[in-house]
């Protein structure tokens, strides 16, 4: 990687320029970053029209999570092709790559500006009527159309080891399913909770679902993930939305991508409460995001069953009970996986605005024992709950 | 591949002698192709004294399995290296690769030539007392020690992108979960059973299952698969047993490699009525069959589950209820892909000598239909059966 160096405004200006007809001649380009600096730099470029793109480096090293953690920028090639793959299948929600230099490992990509991040607006009480639709329709195209209903065996095969992303899945696979459920250092737990963290390394019978989970995040590359579809990975406004930071992306179950945003959409019900101190105001944030998850969901499985019945390659694979079974092994999947989510955002390293904007540390406490008990109650229930009622019901007893 | 050539008889005993001490100076040597010829060439290089050794070499055509079929030479290297792997876990009943060159797609070996192979032993009714305990003990370790349990993320990824197999798998994909199920050119029906074959291709039950295990074969890279443990793979003796052909290896379901045998040994259990006239051979030779499967799955399952409590890595899948689970899963599967075996032997492409040595028609295809109903009953009650000795009873019912 002889090329590579470390952009300054003036490289990001230049690399926006070259490799895009946006800007036109003789404009004069300004150059903001406005990454955290941890991972990746983030340049927004813009001419004096207002015209703007997004330069995203992945940096050579990474203080990403506290402490020094081994990244290879190979994971800017991976979010790339990622991005560039699930445009394919689902142009209208992910974030347009109009170049990658791997070399560099740098992006060129649209500037979202016009959008607000989903979990920023949530936090405010925003809500958007397609948020539900139209993420299942990128859920359900982008990994419908990587699996092995579509691709052959061998293409398949390529398919894996081009996206084999051992750096990023290893911190998924240590945050999200090891960390939480033992005493580790990495854990962040507030002082008042921690009595109830204590609980979880105890838990054998929630440890044994949460190893079954992992297992499947280890071995069962079923569909090209997203691998990270958390409220602040989507862009969103009352006519669209889209996906951005594919980083995590790599073949595994179906469910994490789904169950990562149901999980999302959860912590933020259980911290409506403390976010919301007008009665009123959280009830109608909660209803909200009930309805989102069941629109989810059920427009998930609808889409995904449309593609299998009509659009499934591979002859064994067109068979209509075994696609019904399919599905309901990944609505379990999917809830196994909200529910991991859940935990470790409460007790794991890395937690979420939702959560942590609650300023009284009671209420906050109290959101979060909800969010572990939610999570807990989706791991062990997972294989116990068939439709998405049930799951809601299960939750609002 | 520039310096690819394919071998005589004299590139073969360069090859031996040069990447052997054995055969000492001055050796005047002779070497003998003994392959089929169709996939591989298979040399048996010997000095006046009788000591011998194997010289395989991949062919870069194949007109393996009745009409051309594109087959990379690559598989030399995955037969060599999973071998390589396997008998770091389990040398005893693992083939030594003595030398391996990855330009010439060619493998020395040791020569096995003292034992003979299971599947004709078997044939001619000999019974071996260790077989059972000695591929359980083989299966346990190669598929223990490549697995999750032990490899940390990244490095089971980097092992599933070494032991990426496309050309050999597409093979497995095709002959073993579709054709038999549906009317394929391919297939390979004897017409006295051709009616039960039919509704093979009407059986949507049996389909939904064959296909969920299909899945499994294409999505469950749980350890590094022999691939094709059938009893012509295994060169045995009273005092020991060595497995060889390790082409088809790749990262897949543990239950496929333990599937694989015990389909093996129920298809000769099926053909013993054709193979033996005696009546009270006939019963001797199915009560041995059935010993050794019994044997086989509590040895590995003994032996998997005190590897899994003592030598597992991962701290999430140190969890004695999932490793139970796991296994108790495991043994679905092998019961499934046992099934798998015992269809495709009979309607498939690639029919094994224990069915075809049966000379009077009638006789055959009885015991044909009878492998149909045994893996269509394994097929589909493979989740409902829980003890191997539950499995036998509903056989022998």
């Amino acid at each position: 990687m002889t090329d590579y160096r470390i952009f300054r405004s003036d490289d990001a200006m230049r690399f926006a320029d070259k490799h895009s007809e946006l800007f036109g001649d003789h404009s004069k380009l300004t150059a903001t970053e406005f990454g955290d600096g941890n991972l990746n730099l983030v340049f927004r470029v813009a001419n004096d029209k207002g015209t703007s793109l997004i330069v995203k480096q992945a940096l050579p090293y990474a203080r990403c999570v506290g402490e020094s953690w081994p990244l290879s920028t190979d994971r800017a090639r991976i979010e790339a092709e990622v991005l560039q793959l699930h445009a394919r299948f689902c142009p209208k929600h992910t974030v347009e790559v109009l170049h990658f230099d791997r070399e560099l490992s740098a992006i060129l990509m649209e500037d979202l500006k016009q959008y607000e991040i989903l979990r920023s607006a949530l936090i405010k009480g925003k809500h958007f009527t397609h948020l539900a639709s139209q993420m299942a329709q990128y859920l359900a195209h982008t990994l419908f159309y990587t699996s092995d209903f579509v691709l052959t065996g061998p293409a398949k095969k390529a398919a894996v080891a081009q996206f084999i992303n051992p750096d990023l899945c290893l911190i998924t696979e240590d945050l999200f399913f090891t960390d939480p459920y033992c005493n580790h250092e990495r854990n962040n737990i507030h002082s008042l909770i921690l009595p109830r963290a204590r609980e979880l390394w105890q838990d054998e019978e929630l440890q044994a679902e949460v190893a079954a989970l992992k297992a499947d995040f280890l071995s069962k590359p079923q569909a090209l993930l997203h691998g990270d579809v958390h409220s602040g990975s989507i862009f969103i406004d009352e006519q669209n939305c889209k996906v951005i930071d594919a980083e995590f992306g790599f073949y595994g179950p179906i469910g994490f991508d789904v169950g990562s945003l149901i999980g999302n959409l959860l912590i933020n019900y259980v911290a409506s409460p403390g976010l919301f101190t007008d009665q009123q105001h959280c009830v109608s944030q909660q209803q909200y995001l009930l309805t989102q998850i069941r629109d989810l969901w059920q427009h998930f499985a609808h889409t995904f069953s449309q593609l299998q019945q009509t659009e499934t390659q591979d002859p064994t694979l067109q068979n209509s009970h075994y696609q019904q079974r399919f599905l309901q092994q990944v609505f379990a999947d999917a809830i196994g996986y909200a529910g991991c989510e859940l935990i470790r955002r409460t007790v794991g390293l890395a937690h979420v605005a939702d959560l942590n904007k609650i300023s009284d540390a009671k209420t906050r406490a109290a959101c979060e024992i909800q969010a572990i008990e939610f999570g807990r109650t989706l791991i062990l229930q997972r294989n116990n709950l068939t439709t998405i009622e049930q799951l809601i019901s299960r939750l609002i007893k």
